[in-house]
């Protein structure tokens, strides 16, 4: 199909979502959860096509491992999806509603956004995550996944739509393009008649592209340089802990920590323990000469160490002389994701709480928590990174926008 | 001063505004206020240079009117300073404080954007407007004004940042682009680096090319193509004044009624009505046949006309069969601003309220009412009709962004 029809029957499949209520709703994701589990050969056949191409392909085995379906993970899958059947619908809360001197009575209420387009990489489980999610909150959704995942979205897309048509539901509440080329994805980018809000889930490469060639407001979502500060009162032990964890605990993830700073004062006493941490860990660490000087394992950093997400096992590490140079380094090199300080000082707390310009500010905590489930949202569509509409973790909020209703009796302007 | 370096001292002015305190900044909007007061001569000198260029280069009379000071419109100017000061700050409330099972607290906090990109036309007032509301909640703002507006725009700047001076605030809080050409207010978009968000105020021209050329996250303002429709059960009297208020009260505003609808149970009792109070007024009415057969005066109208904001005084107007078909012609022609239903019908009004996908639906009042003013919120600095951050019309905290701060004890991830 066509993207512009697509888009045309997506925008008109939007408005009837809209008059859905939420036990209809909830009944074809619980369809959904079912059809999933009761294809689950189906599924897994095309999926060992994507794995085979992305073989011949020479696809990376961590790659692969993200491609990979199990009847295990499609029943997590499933599980994802009466997960947020269960979730509070907020689409239809009025937020407020006042009454103006003239008698007018104004009132905001939260309703879909309606055509929402999802742009992401190869991982089939944001196929059904993602429409779930969209249309829990009464949105239409065109999917634009990637094509070493092509048979596995066609075959999730079509379980979606099938039980859609059983709940009486249209399936134009969802599109997926099967045209995975550049050319397509940067005109749906450019939809704006049709296309409401774009989120891209994925690498820098991709959010970049997305941010550059949209003219469709975009959620920038992921990447993050999120920094551990060791302030000069840290608990040692608590320090050592946290930077392992936020450094270690899951390498390929935005919230990982990539950049240590610890103050001058507490540095003899935390370096070398740290040092020996991710040693043991094989985490190599490029530190500025202060670092270097306490073990030849720290190799020495550049300026654009302390700009980069690694997303491996590297970690840069620099000694500063006070929260004020700790804070304005990280608001230099940071990417606006997730920072903590580690500290017993209430003042550089605050300060740090106040004056470091990211999405999460931590105070004596990995940053590894910035996560919708870890923060109560029973869900997460990604994490944003940008200031406009929603940033940090996002959940089903994030998906709705508000509308203005107002009853009058005849009230024109003086 | 080139526009990377503005770039770079906002940003750093924005760290600093956002450890201002609310009698901080408004001490310096007070200041302002009485330094523009004080200053009229100086102001109505430049401004005068300004009309001479526009009436040199046949300037219509209107854009004449809009770019004029006087002494009275200078005092108007620092009053709306004067009031921006009175208003709450909204930045620094904490939205929520929730404790999650592992004993981290997360809050949500109100904070400043950072910098904010201003794109506008020929209007000097809007200078100082966004200026202090910009300032209010704590952010730097980069202006680029129209060319024609370059003389009165630079001496409203500088009296801005002297009497930030004068209270010892960073003069860097605002910038103004003196540099008018196309392709610096392209780069201005497209600077990510420095600039959090871009609000373009103008005619749709300037929105569009804003729209399409930015690469920094844009809040679409503006145009309006608004709807009244008359439904079966409407009061013909206040049917009437409701679009002669919402057409003719004031034209070139966003909020004005471009387009009428009208059930075919009650044309026969208001059309004649309505066409008489519009001729009156020298309104033309472009309506379909149901609408020319009333009166010669009714030209026929095209489906070009059904999307068209008139900013003028000319409105279309076409009969429908049912609630249904005016919701589907309204979803499908507006640009998404303000509609509004006459009717005694509960069902229908509820119909309008849910399903008309506009930033305001209204019952029985007219659409002049979108307005931050009207709406109560003691400010406005735009209108918006994009569904993310912001809808309709947009007050302080359309300003502001949140960040989560959470307060932990030395939690990791397990």
């Amino acid at each position: 199909m066509e993207l512009e029809r697509m888009g045309q029957l997506a925008k008109a499949a939007s408005r009837s979502l809209m008059k859905l209520t939420q036990p209809e709703k909830n009944a074809c994701l619980v369809t959904i959860a079912r059809n999933l589990v009761d294809n689950t050969d189906k599924i897994l056949e095309a999926n060992a096509k994507d794995l085979e191409n992305g073989i011949a392909n020479n696809m990376p085995e961590s790659l692969q491992d993200r491609l990979r379906l199990t009847a295990d993970r499609i029943e997590g899958i499933a599980e994802g999806v009466r997960q947020v059947a269960a979730l509070d619908d907020p689409v239809g809360e009025v937020l407020s509603m006042k009454s103006r001197p003239n008698g007018l009575m104004v009132g905001k209420k939260r309703v879909p956004l309606g055509v929402i387009g999802m742009i992401y990489e190869s991982r089939p489980n944001v196929t059904v995550d993602a429409f779930s999610l969209c249309f829990k909150t009464g949105n239409a959704v065109i999917l634009r996944g990637g094509s070493d995942c092509i048979y596995s979205n066609i075959v999730l897309v079509d379980i979606i739509k099938k039980s859609l048509e059983e709940n009486h539901v249209t399936p134009d509440a969802v599109f997926l393009l099967e045209d995975t080329s550049r050319e397509t994805a940067t005109k749906m980018m450019q939809m704006n008649e049709y296309i409401d809000v774009l989120i891209p889930r994925g690498g820098a490469g991709l959010i970049r592209s997305v941010v550059q060639n949209a003219t469709v407001p975009v959620i920038e979502t992921g990447t993050g340089n999120c920094h551990v500060y060791i302030d000069a009162t840290a608990d040692v032990e608590m320090a050592v802990d946290i930077v392992k964890n936020a450094k270690m605990q899951r390498l390929g993830v935005c919230n990982a920590c990539e950049s240590l700073v610890i103050h001058k004062d507490i540095v003899d006493a935390v370096a070398p323990k740290i040092i020996a941490t991710l040693k043991e860990k094989d985490c190599e660490i490029r530190g500025d000469e202060m670092m270097q000087s306490y073990d030849s394992y720290v190799i020495p950093a550049t300026e654009e160490d302390y700009a980069t997400e690694y997303l491996d096992k590297i970690i840069s590490a620099k000694v500063v002389s006070s929260v004020d140079e700790a804070i304005e380094h990280i608001n230099a090199n940071s990417t606006g994701h997730s920072e903590s300080i580690v500290t017993k000082d209430y003042d550089n707390a605050q300060r740090f709480l106040n004056e470091v310009d990211s999405a999460a500010v931590y105070v004596n905590a990995s940053t590894r928590f910035t996560d919708g489930f870890e923060f109560g949202f029973g869900a997460e569509i990604g994490i944003s990174t940008q200031k406009l509409h929603a940033r940090g973790p996002m959940g089903l909020e994030a998906l709705t926008t508000t509308k203005y209703i107002i009853y009058g009796n005849g009230q024109v302007r003086p």
